[in-house]
């Protein structure tokens, strides 16, 4: 196809699209070429995908708010709307589902075709008949469970790996379906989604908090707020949830922003101060972050001690192809995998493998090393 | 004087001089045109000032060591020196004095004279009589104490401000005494230094961890410790230092640079590991460290929540026209200084001011109103 078309396809002049053209990533996926927009750029969403003549619409920035009791007002008023449907945001990673040329393909987040999530998705969900229905379709949801190489998150009932649906849009406009709309399609084809929580009063924010607590005690991630169209969306989310970042991040303090660790502790402080919590109750969750900052860059800087190294550790089971084509992929991308444990199981592998993250193994050798800060 | 001959002064060519000049910021004191280095560049020290054609160099910066066993031994070894001296580092403001033209002047760190400093000088202790005798002298040392308008601290003995020197340098060429020379020197003219611990073998770090576990039990700064030529030095600081930073800098979220956080969080991890401390211990500092984080934060958010300002507040205690001067020299570089309160006592002019940090407040009212975040 020529670009003219694309450029049409995208709803943006031509002028505008020859800029966007030299912001694209090319990419190949088993032969076929394909380009994606890796950054948020005026007017297109990341994640953007062209390919095979067709686009693949980014999923939309989901804005959030720090203060439920007047960010939902505030928020939702600007879309004319006085009740939001509440959803449950679950921990995992994020993966559009469209069919080019007849075959059904997962991208991420950025607009990459991920070989091991098109490979399981045939595994876990039917999404054939979908398409024959609904050949447009996009469908957006996580992929989550403790077996996959980008977010490993327990879920009760979830031993491995699970698709979770929760929006439903053109894979061309990126316009989504009506919340109820999407909910009924999804369940006619049998394909799960993440929970919801019902409509709730925009100004009544208080009930939205009781929610919050108990996915907190659940050690779950939070919710998605929505306006019944579908085209309004608002994310808040628990302390575990931004606890648990936390402890992530500093557990790999050199490869993880500050930015990331920041945002996450201001989250803490405005909740503690919306939540109106007792000093006693302050003074527990700041130990509880203060746990999840100190204790997990002991911990590294122990391992480091130890000899060992340090990384994003994963746990995958699939198909032996599948799992070769998820480590070419991800080596492809220039990140260094180890192997740590590989076997088979039911026909299976299990595959645990290791991201070394470089700057937290060298800076922290370095500085148990004695190097020295120019600060 | 000729632009040609500071070049010389400065021990530089006359084309690096060329590429410095365009980054000097002009400055006025009192009338008298001067310029200074305001931030690190190859070869020339932050901070260094040309004046009436003579030079003041910038203070160097002192090296910093996240662990004392290894860090010690690796930097000093570099110097070639087995034994150091230890000085207490105190929490002030580093202030270099140098007389110009007859006046004798202090310069801030990044280079400008600050009147307020140079006034209070005068009556806090005789420098005539130094410089009569080393007109040459760049005298180096931390105003500490309670009363001051950039960082206030608590010593015990000093109730408002009080000079401690802690290094004597050629105010040209920016070389420093001999530590043994320097302490004699400032004792032989009553000038009060920064306390010495003594001289400590390079490879006996662990002596040195007793002091800075006395020093933190007291609530005071760290150690510098230097070659006893006085070219080398190396700082390390204590939990309580670096835990005062983070509740200072977290009460002004927004206003404060994620890295200076960051940094005092891994000081905390890399001193954890070094002191090899058990899980309690490790777990106490932890909860020390989480509630110098999100306590500050709550506490600012309930004061922007509750419709009061949040900045920094300082209290001076000195003649009226010094007090008027440095009000001046602070709004000069665009602080915005409230007085909140100011009254008379003992003929000298008593201010708290409190110099208001625009982002905290801002940001902090914007989140508490619900803006949403796009992250």
């Amino acid at each position: 196809m020529s670009d003219t078309e694309y450029h049409r396809r995208l709803g943006i002049g031509q002028p505008a699209f020859e800029g966007l053209e030299e912001l694209l990533e090319h990419r190949n996926y088993e032969g076929l070429e394909y380009r994606h927009v890796p950054d948020y750029r005026r007017g297109i969403e990341r994640g953007t995908v062209l390919i095979d003549g067709e686009v693949v619409r980014g999923f939309p920035k989901v804005p959030r708010t720090l203060v439920l009791s007047t960010g939902v007002p505030t928020h939702f008023d600007d879309h004319g709307c006085d009740r939001i449907v509440v959803e449950e945001k679950v921990n995992g990673y994020n993966v559009r589902v469209a069919r080019i040329g007849g075959d059904i393909l997962a991208v991420s987040r950025s607009g990459i075709v991920c070989p091991f999530t098109t490979r399981m998705l045939e595994r876990l969900v039917d999404l054939e008949s979908v398409f024959e229905e609904y050949p447009r379709a996009m469908l957006c949801g996580e992929m989550v469970g403790p077996e996959n190489p980008y977010t490993a998150h327990d879920y009760p009932g979830v031993d491995s790996l699970a698709f979770r649906a929760f929006d439903w849009r053109d894979r061309e406009s990126g316009e989504p379906l009506a919340v109820d709309e999407r909910r009924e399609r999804y369940d006619s084809f049998d394909v799960p989604q993440t929970r919801s929580f019902g409509r709730y009063p925009v100004d009544e924010a208080a009930e939205i908090r009781a929610l919050v607590d108990d996915l907190d005690a659940d050690g779950r991630e939070g919710v998605v707020m929505k306006s019944p169209d579908g085209t309004a969306q608002l994310k808040y989310t628990t302390s575990a949830s931004n606890r648990g970042d936390l402890a992530y991040a500093f557990s790999l303090p050199f490869d993880y922003g500050q930015p990331f660790m920041f945002r996450r502790l201001l989250r803490e402080a405005f909740q503690s101060v919306e939540w109106d919590e007792s000093d006693a109750d302050a003074r527990e969750r700041a130990h509880e972050l203060g746990e999840a900052i100190l204790l997990s860059m002991r911990e590294t800087i122990r391992t480091v001690e130890a000899g060992d190294s340090v990384g994003e550790r994963h746990t995958v089971r699939a198909g032996p192809e599948t799992v070769d084509v998820l480590l070419e992929h991800l080596r492809g991308q220039g990140l260094q995998i180890e192997i740590e444990d590989d076997r088979r199981e039911d026909g299976d592998r299990v595959c645990t493998f290791c991201k070394r993250t470089q700057s937290t193994n060298d800076k922290t050798r370095n500085y148990l090393e004695g190097h020295v800060v120019q600060e």
